[in-house]
This record gives structure tokens, sequence and C-alpha cells, in this order.
């Protein structure tokens, strides 16, 4: 019957994730699409039930962009970095912290999965400092300080992270998500880090839809790289699983979070979705 | 799309079983048909890869019959029971503990589950005492010690059992498999009992196919009992089932394990198989 | 010498306190005024160093206030609660905790002390009920889980609390952060319940300063309260000091925030300050 | 008082050998005459008692040859190893796990000794690959995963093994005991590796009586090695002691099984007997 | 052969006392007498090393007496009671504590036992009050802290207790050491109290040598005590045993502390020797 | 106010040191001097609340020297060193286990600090030999074990030490007690070693009491020893501080112990007191 064959299908991959710590990006579709959130909440509940250990690490969204207007500030963007002034970093702060974090957290907490929201201020997780003068208040990781998230993960919890840094002298960073994602999973010593993406998948021609890449190495990412057909979201994203995968982490992926149970399928089931990226 | 659908059905059982002892009386057709081996052995490694933890406890069959005749010996039954003289023990005790058994073991390592096989005698797990002096050295459970089998599930390891326990005056006795079952279930404090049987489920009409019962209590079952519309080969696994619901087991379940996973389905979908008793 | 004196006055205090959780109450002056910051900090992270375990819950402030009139919501209060409707919950939710919270763990992790901010629906912590129709999205605690809180406190970390709580159909309420703390205390079984106030303490007489109560059992406290001379907002702390202590909590402290170090003299010297309540 | 004397002369080797691993060879008279069975069982158990931890392996004897006859298989040997086809094969490991190994763990725990029977199938513990295609299924060790033996000393369990093993596709392999029984001392980093055989121990002239050599080492071992003046059952158990050796294991003993109580006196007693082969 | 036979019949003894705390009161000739020591050591050595947890308590000995008329102090006694004045106490506290005790330690490590020295004032383990104010500084226990000596057991450790208690004022008494072992057989939960004395063991008849009692329960005990045939030194240990059988110790023994081994020939051969009470 | 500043004072220092091993040799006016006592044992209890953990050695005193004449003993000095026959080290051994040791052990706890009396037999935690054929009985320390040590550490007690340690052949040594305490703080990875002396702290100049130095370095205490102005009871001292310093310790202190509190104003005050000696 079909329903067993899918579930034994899923066997070998819990067998050999169990106990890893999988890292995921959530942002894009999958977090600002509403009809998308269960499936996403289902997934990480699935994954931790399974003894799988998912930290999720989230980015801001819509409703920065939203804050920020009703605040009067106007977004400013340098090489896909936000410019964060002062009143620009606490408006992020407030709507990651205080909005989308915990609203995370209480999807998770009502699928059953025990989740705990965390700022990378908490325990001292995330040193920072400045990316660039010209950027403001933007971080970029020293520090990754691993003993709260093992902690949590030994309890049997689902660490939800928002990122915000503290700098050397008590300021607060923003962080991108994407790079605090990858730094994080680099610390944890991860198995995967996967991003959940509004494409289907990187393109080895940006305009054919048919070119997507299942699987690569690092070397056919570098060669990729240097052919430039990329688009703007897609490289910093790259970039991060390049730098996970040197950092010791198994296995990158970037998936389409738009469609339902993405990860589910990426990590249950023979065929993948999106692009997988290995050292 | 399906595949997902189906996993995240799973999802709520997982949850509700995990950490939980699930005791499977492995018989009939599930262990006598080879085309069948595969499945079970997926199916109880499956349970044991997501956290639930179940012990194997197995009958003889076919081999027995053969030994017994190969040794020239005559089998002779008594109420559905095996009339068992020393030479007799003899050759079950061989089939069951050196031949079906470690056959079982190798079974489940091969499909990666770490499994364990025991005999009662082991760790000194099952005390009997002669059930009928009719009968031999059929033995009836008197006491279990259930420090072997915790200390090997705290191990992640699945035990597989043989029905054989010693007596007071150091004797071994032969036990009923489905019997034994029951009363390590009851010791065990397990959630669930699950007979793989050779019929569908427990008819109300023994002679309407369409009349198995997907779910009852005890009551029901007492009804069903004086109703005296069960073949032979079932009153006794009813009896167990009865006896281990009053014992504090939560479920006790008659299967058809002819069907591809059988233990699988009953456990993972919403449907489930066969007939379930509760108290 | 003098400084000797006053360490080997704290012995006994250290002997009896240590490894009792002392739940504070963190509000008024002593979060509003950045002068008083540091010495909040240092005293937290004494009471910790020293092998006392502190939580913090935090109320709003200004900021509230501030934020909801910048998004145009006129904030209401019925017998001195919120009445919160849907955006404004949104608002104080934002402020709480993706602003004081995070806030305040940077405070105490640049003072050397291991901070994590939760909220009550981290590792759903706090559950609510709506209090009143009438006010909206209030919720009153109806179950607190407490495991996330022991890691931690295990852990060495000190939690700061938001006091937002989830309710039965995964709504989020706001609680009131004198009343969450009271309730904390008591599911955590603290030793003490700590309110940092902006008054000296409780006056006998509302018109006489040198009437303040240094120390008073449940019966004086219930005097005090038919003889109404406790102001609008104190009322409130005194119904929960009183429920903290008919619920196990040893003694529950009026204190006057606005003197430095108000925490450390309380817990630390003979004198102590502001008014004890003892059953 | 002599028993005094005796006693405490027992002592330098129980604070010597306590915590220590003593494999155990059981074989030859010491198995297969039913007077020496109680002595067997109380030397391994007052091993046990005092904090020893005793690890059996045994052979099969004088009941294989039975069970092959009665099965009508003509047993057949090349330089001293069974030749195995898949139905004698099938017979030993009746005899071995079905029949020897659980009569010896009903014997230890008679005599108040908590045994656990196992096959080098548990726990995946043996795995081999074919010693020699002539020999059919015989195989030779090729890896030793010792979790489930060092968790069942931990738990204060008495291991008895059968010397069976699987192979890379599945098969099952019979193995020569004595090897067996050296390489599980290896992995397990035994103190002791003891044959109980049914000769007085090894001596420096084969038709001299009184030449028993009362310790050796491994140099002197070769010489005599060479010398080639040891009987055909000897020459393998010197050379699994030699590999033993090697391989980090302390003491290597060859006793005379057919003394009562040979284990203890070898062990208790300033004098010991038999042969011992140091590194 | 006889050596086995006699290491086999400590088996049953072994078996029963593994784990279990013997408290042996060590004093008289097995203290003074030099030719005893490596006996005495000897024995708590075989104890410790084959699991059984030994805790000893010892008195002063002539030691004491030569200690006070070289102070010039005369000695007192009053109802077998010693008299202790200030200086009397100094005395007798460096005797036992700076004598005595380090030297049973030394003898107990020179065995490769690791012994432990305490008095009762170490971890305020006894507190006592006085006895009798014409006593002076005769304390009687008041309370066992057994916190420390639990976790020198833990820790394979034996302590060797010198009966000096701290009062309620700070002052020390000397306790009676027949009573302070009593006392802390009953804390310590031990399954023996053991009295290593001067006389073959009780007599039911004072002048017949052949009437010492083998065994007697606490009703035997009883009778034997009014009929007042026992001698002076043995009444109070007499009491001391009724006292602790009470209290849950299982059996205590009078012992002929002159006999070579007279500890391990009780405990570990079926014969015992001296007198056992039970309850 | 003055309290909160200077407990706050006290902040850096208990973060620095929790958790942290201070071995204290505790000698002079501040041992001899009952004024003194409280302000001793206040001190290293209040060390023990917030976490640190304080270890004390001890040496003889005047005691010693009354003991001897009142035993008619004449003592001896070599080289600042007693020399010891028999009959002094026997009289030593009194003076320091049975007396001086229980009294800090009673004082101590007295204070509420749970402290347990050693000598270096315990636990063989002191092994010495033979320092000077001419001294006699004069140990110096060749082994220390630290496993007794440690493991009361680890349940909170504070270890109180007598300088005395078991030779290869038994025999019982006096040893310096500067010596071993700067023995066992190398052994013990102490943070901190601490001499309570009666001196203010050691002067640059000898006449010159304004020339107490208040920190220097290995290279500084060199050149200080060479130009021996050092009084003959520092030197020994200063030899075991640079001793211990090159053995891995961080710090160490001379005090002047007849300072109420020296202890606790080194620790825990920015001033420090008397002369800090680091590598």
């Amino acid at each position: 019957m079909g329903k067993a064959r899918i579930l034994m299908e899923a066997l070998p991959y819990i067998r050999a994730f169990r106990g890893k710590i999988v890292v995921v990006k959530y942002g894009g579709a999958s977090m600002d699409d509403p009809s998308l959130h269960a499936s996403f909440a289902g997934d990480v509940t699935l994954l931790a039930m399974v003894g799988i250990r998912p930290v999720i690490v989230h980015g801001g969204g819509p409703q920065i962009s939203a804050a920020m207007s009703s605040a009067g500030i106007e977004p400013k963007f340098v090489n896909g970095l936000r410019v964060s002034g002062p009143e620009a970093v606490a408006v992020v702060q407030r709507v990651l912290a205080g909005d989308i974090n915990p609203h995370i957290v209480a999807l998770l907490n009502g699928h059953g999965c025990p989740a705990v929201g965390l700022t990378g201020l908490d325990g001292a997780m995330l040193s920072a400092r400045q990316l660039d003068p010209d950027l403001g208040l933007v971080g970029e990781v020293e520090h990754v300080r691993t003993d709260l998230v093992f902690d949590l993960l030994e309890s049997g919890m689902v660490p939800v992270i928002a990122p915000i840094a503290s700098g050397p002298g008590g300021e607060i960073y923003n962080l991108n998500a994407d790079t605090a994602a990858a730094e994080l999973a680099i610390a944890l010593k991860a198995q995967k880090l996967v991003y959940l993406t509004d494409v289907e998948g990187v393109r080895r021609n940006r305009d054919d839809p048919g070119s997507v890449i299942s699987r690569m190495d690092l070397d056919e990412l570098a060669e990729l790289d240097d052919s430039a057909e990329i688009g703007g979201g897609m490289r910093p994203k790259l970039d991060s699983c390049q730098r996970a995968l040197k950092g010791g982490v198994a296995q990158a992926h970037i998936l389409d979070g738009r469609v339902q149970h993405a990860l589910l399928l990426e990590i249950f089931t023979p065929e993948g979705i999106g692009t997988m990226v290995v050292p």
C-alpha cells in the first residue's frame, strides 16, 4: 500500500539524521504567507518528534517595511543590506523580537512543538562588530556562544532565533539573517543548513526554469558564482552556503518555501527538492 | 502533495507513542512467509527510529513441527496447548532459541535496527510454574523481572524474546507465546500489545467477513466471548488481550500479519487496521 | 574595619537564601530611569553570583504609551487594567518583547550576568484565559509550566520574562506584570517575591510618610486592606503579595526602586528596606 | 586458623582484578561433565560477586556431533576446523544458541549469578568474513562491537556468548570458539583470557607429565611453538593466546577444567594451576 | 580441594552482604595487641574489596590511661562511664583523634584499604547533649548527620570514626564508643553492628565457659538481661545491641577480638563465632 | 549608600574566584589569638558560601611547645625546622590531629561552614620521604593524592588538613605546614595560596615598615631573595610561594593575620592587603 511505502521511504533519512542539528533559515513566502504556516510548523514538529534537532533562524519581512513606514523611516539598502540608523534598528528589533519571533514560537507551540524564542542577546549568544560604518548598526557575527542553544536542544526544545547581536560596547546590531544562520550552523556543527526561499532552486541558466540544479559541490558553486548568473537575492545565500560548508556543515539547501511541506519533502523523501550544495 | 500529507498524518501518532513500549507478538504468516520479513523488519526499525520502544515476543512455527517430526516426536495438543515431554521441550527450545530467535535478530540488524535476542532465562526474566501436570513442561508465567529489558531499551536496543522460562527447581518450561507477550506487556507497562495473526481481525459474526470489529472495549469483548463466535486460535489471544488490558496495558490489537506493513499502518495511520481492544 | 563588617553582615543572608529563587518584578523608576539601571543590574548579578537564583518579570512602561500614541491608539484603563484591543496588544507585545526585554537582557549580560529573555509563550510557559470580555485581550494566568525556567536556572542563567501568554485558541494575551510575577513565584516555589515600586513601602496611614510598615503578616495585611488606605497602584500589588504568600511563597516585599541598590540592601543587610509581608 | 588464612590469601588477587574483565572459554570436560557444572558456576559467581567481570564464551561439544548424526549429517574436519555446509551450520547454531547457551545461563542463574545468553548476532556484536571457501560457513572475526557487552557488565550481568557471527551479506557463520574468545578478550581489553581444557597445562615435553610449564612469556611460547611438541588441540589455543597477548590482554591461561574449581584456584590462590602465558 | 571449598563457602555471605554497611566497634585486645593489627586490617580490607561497606568506630584504650596519668589526671568512673572534666576531655580527645585514629587509618592504608579518619565533629556528624551533669563532658548522641559518611562510602573509602561530638554550645563531648557505634549503625541503616571484645561471646551462665550463646533474639536477650548474669563491661554493649536492633539494624554481634580474623570468620564462614543477636 | 557600594565592590572578585580553590595556610596570631578566631571562621565561611572553595592547612603552635615541655621533650630546631624524634613526632601528631585540627573544625562548623578535618594520612593524601636524616621524622612531600579533597569540595565541604604524612615504610612524618600548603595548592591547581602570618607583608627593606611590597612577580621575588633582607620565618614562606607559582598556582599571598578579616579584605576588596606574588 502507498502509505506504508512512503513512510518506509523516510526510514533511511530518519536513521541518517537522528540527533543531528538542522538550521533552517525561515523567511520569504513560507513566513509571509499564512497559508504556508501550518505546513512549516508541521514540518518542524515532525523533525523534532523523530529526534532530529531543528534550530530556526528567521528574518524580518514585510512587517519591517510596514513598521518603518508607519514610523516614518525610509528604508535604505546598500549592496542588498539595509542601512540601519538607531531609530531603524529599534524598529527592526521591535518587529523581529517583539512580533515575528513570538508569532513563530506560538505557531510551533500550537502544533505541539516546544519552541523557545531567543535573540542573539540571550545568553550572550551572538557577538558582533560593525560590518561597515556606512551601514550603521548592521553587524557581522564575531563569536557564537552555543551553550544556551545546546541546553535547550538537550531539553527537547526548538530554539527560534532573531538575528540581533550585541556589540563590544553593548550596542545592539541587526544581522543579516542568512549570514547569521550560516554562522550558527557552523558553530553548532549542524548537519544541514536550509534556506527557505521564493525560488525553485538555483538555476544554471538564469532564464531557463528547467535548469534548476539539483545538487552541486563547492567547485561547481564557485564556477557558478563566477558565471554571474544568479539574481541579486540569491548571491548572499550562496555565499553563506559556501561559508557554512567550508566551516564544516555537511549539506546546504536552497528550497522553494512556496511549496507546501518543502522541508519535509527535502529531508524525508529520496527526490529531495530545490538545490543541495555539498563540500 | 501526497507524500507530505501521509508523513504529516503520522505526526500525531509519533507524538502520542514516543518513549512508549509496544509489545509485538510476532508469529503466523508474518513470520513464516519470507516475503513478509522485510515488511516486519522495516516496521519495527521505523518504530525504534522515531523513539517508540518495540519489544518482540515470538512463537515457534512450522519449524517446530518439522523438527519434531524429524526427531520422531509426535506433537500432541490439549486445549490448543502443546503437551511437552522432556524431548519435545528440548526440540522446541532448540528451534525457538537456536533457530527462530537468531534469525529475527539477524533480520532486524540487517535493517539497521540494533536487536538483541533473549529467552526468558536471561537475567532471570521469566519465572514459571507448571500450568497443568497433564501438559508436561508447559509453564505459566509467575514473575517477570524487567531490569534487563529496560536496560536494553535504555541503550536503544530492541529485545527479541523467545517464550522459555525457568521453573522453581531450575527446570525449563515452554510458554505459550501469546500469554508470555501479555505478561511482558503488563510488567513493562506497555502502551500497546499487538498480535500479528493470520486473520483480518475479530469478526462479530464468524461467518461474515464484513463483520470485522474495528474497535471494542472490554465489555464488548466479554459479550463477544460469551457469544462463542470466535474460532479456536483466536480465543486465547483475546483472553490475553483481556488480561493485558486489565493489567494496565492501554491498547491491545489483533492485526492481519499477512498484510504488508500491518504494524506501520496500524500505528501511524488514522485508519488503523484489524481490531483494537481498549479498557 | 567597616568593609569587612559589612561583608560579614551579608553572610547569614547568603547562607539563608543560597539556591533559593527570588522573583523580582522590575518596573517603575528602577526600569524607566537610566541612572538606576546599573544599580539594578549589579544587584541581580551579585544575587546570581552568590548562588541565589533571581527570576525577573518586567512590565511595560512609558515606552508603551509612547508607542501607542505614535501608533495612534488611545490607551484605556478599567480598574487599573489596560483595555487591550488587537492593535493595542500587538503594540504592547512589540514593546515588551521587542524593546524592553532585550534591553534588560543586554543590560544584565553587560554586567556579566548570563540572562535569557523569554515571553510566556516560550516553552508554553504561561497559559492564560480571558480575564474579562470588557478588557479585550487581557488574560489571567491559568497554568504555569516551569520546566524551561528550571532548565535555565540549572544552567546558571537568569530568566527575564515578558508578561505575555497564549490562550486556549492560540490567541496572545497581555498579562498584568504584577500578577504574572506572583503566579510565577508560586509555581517556582520562590522564597521571595519582590516588587520594585516608586514608593518607600506600604504606609499604615496614607498621608503619613513616617507610617511606612517595615513588616507585617497576612492578618495585618488583610486589616490594612479593609481600611482602604492604600493608593490605586498599590492595591493590586498587595493582592498579588497575598496570593503569593497563600500559594507558598515565604516572603513578599514592596521595595522603593528609586533607591540605588534597593534589592541588595533588602536582601543582604539586616535593616532591610521597604515593606516585607510574611504569612 | 586455616579458613581465615585461605580467605586472606585471596585478598591481593581480589584487589588486583576488581573491575577487570576475565574472558573464560568454557568447554571440554568442565562443560560436558555434569559433575563439574556446579564447580564452574560457583567459580563464575564468586568472580562476579567480588567485582571481577567474567565474560563466558562457550563452544559446542558432544551435543553437536549427536545432533549432526541424528540429522544424518557427517561431520568433516579440515585442519581441526569443522567444514560447515548450510545444514550443518543450522544444526550447530541450534545446538549452540538453542541448547548449550540457555543451559549455561540457567546454570549460572541457578547459582545466583545474573547471566544473559548472547550470540555474536546480538547487538551486531561479531561480524565475520569467510575463513576459507573450502570450509563453507566457517567465519573469522572481522569486527567486534563491544557496546552491548559493556552495557550488560555495567548492569552487573555476566554475558554468555555463543560463537556465531553475521557475514557481510547477512549470512550466519560458525566461529571457532577459542578464536572468538581471544578476539573478544582483545576488544574488551580483558585482563585475562582463560581456556578451560582437558589437559593439566602445556607440557614442555609432550610425553613427560612432569614437564607442565607453570608460566612462560611470548618468547618462550614462540620457541615452544617451533619445537612442535604440542598436540593437535592445543596449538590453536596457543595461537589464540599469542594473538590475545599481542592484542593487549595481560595474561592468558591454559587450565585443567577437569579439576574442581580450577578457575577459582587459578585466580584466587598463589599457587595458580595450569599454564600462564604473559607478554 | 580445601582451598576452593573454603572460598566457595564464603560466596553466599558475600552475596548477602554486598553493598551493605557493617559498623565495627574496634577496641580491646584487637586494638591494643599489635600482633592482632594485621588480622584486623586484613579483615576490613577484604570486606571493603568484596563490596561490603565497613565503618569503623574506635574507643580509646590503655593510651588514654597512660596519657591521663602522664598528665597527672586521675581517671574516675561512674557506672562504667568515665567522668570527664575539661582537662580529661582534652587528653581523651588528643589520644582518640591525634593518636589512635591516625594509627588505624595508617594501618588500613598500609593494607591497601583507603581509609579516612573522622571525628564526630567532621561534617557536624555527631551532635550530643550532656548525659549527666555528674559525668562532666560526657555526651549522649542527639543527632547523626550521615551525608559525609555516605559520601565517603560512595567513593569507596572506609570511615574510621573517633567518638567525639559537639554540643549545642559548641563544647566538645566524649562519647561512649559502644553507644556511638550503635547510633551510627542505626542512622546508617547498617546490616550489622559488630563489637570486637575480649570475651568469647555472651555466656548464658557467667561461670560456665561452655555456655556461650551462639545466637539469640531480642526476647532472649531481655530475659538474659534480667537474669543479671552478664559482667560489667558486657551490659552496656548488650544495651547498645538492643537499641541498635530496635532501631532497624538487622544483626548485632559480640565477637572475640582476641581471635585472629574474628571479623572474617564471623562474616564469611557458616560457623560464625561469638554471639549474634537478631530482632 | 556605603553598604551597597562595598557589597558591589566585592562582585568582580566573586565572579573571578567562583569555583576556584584557595589554599589557606592558617597559623600564627590568627590561630593562636582567640580574639581572631571568629574573624577567620567568618571569612572562610563567606568564601565557601559564595562558591569559592577554601582548603585550610594548619600548623601547630604554642600548644606543641607546651605539650613538648609537659612531656619533658626539649624542642630542637635546625635551619628553622624542628628536629623530630619518635616521641616528639607522637606529641606533635597528638596536638595537630587531636587538638588543633578538631578545634578548627568545630570553629568552622560553629559558623555554619561544613568542615572536615583530615591529616595527610587520610585517603593516603600525602606521601612523604625523609627530608634529612639529621632531622628525624621530618618529611618532605613526595606525592599528593587529591581524590579525597576533590570529593569533599564537590560535596560542598571545607577540608582542614593537618600536615602529617605517611612514609614508604608506613612511618609517620611531620611536615612543614608552609611547604605542605604549597604542595597541596599545586596538586589541587589552586587559584590562590594564602599565608596568614604575623607581619604586614614582605618589606623591601627589612627595617622600613613603610617598605611593604604590595605586589611583585617571580623575578622581583628572586632579586629580593638574593638581597637577603628577609627575616628567618619569612624565607621558607617565600620559597614556598615561589615553588607554588612555578607549579601553576596563579597568585600567592603573604597576609597579616593579625588584622581582623584579613582574608576577606584581601579577596573581596580592591585594596587587598599584605603582599601578593604572581608569576
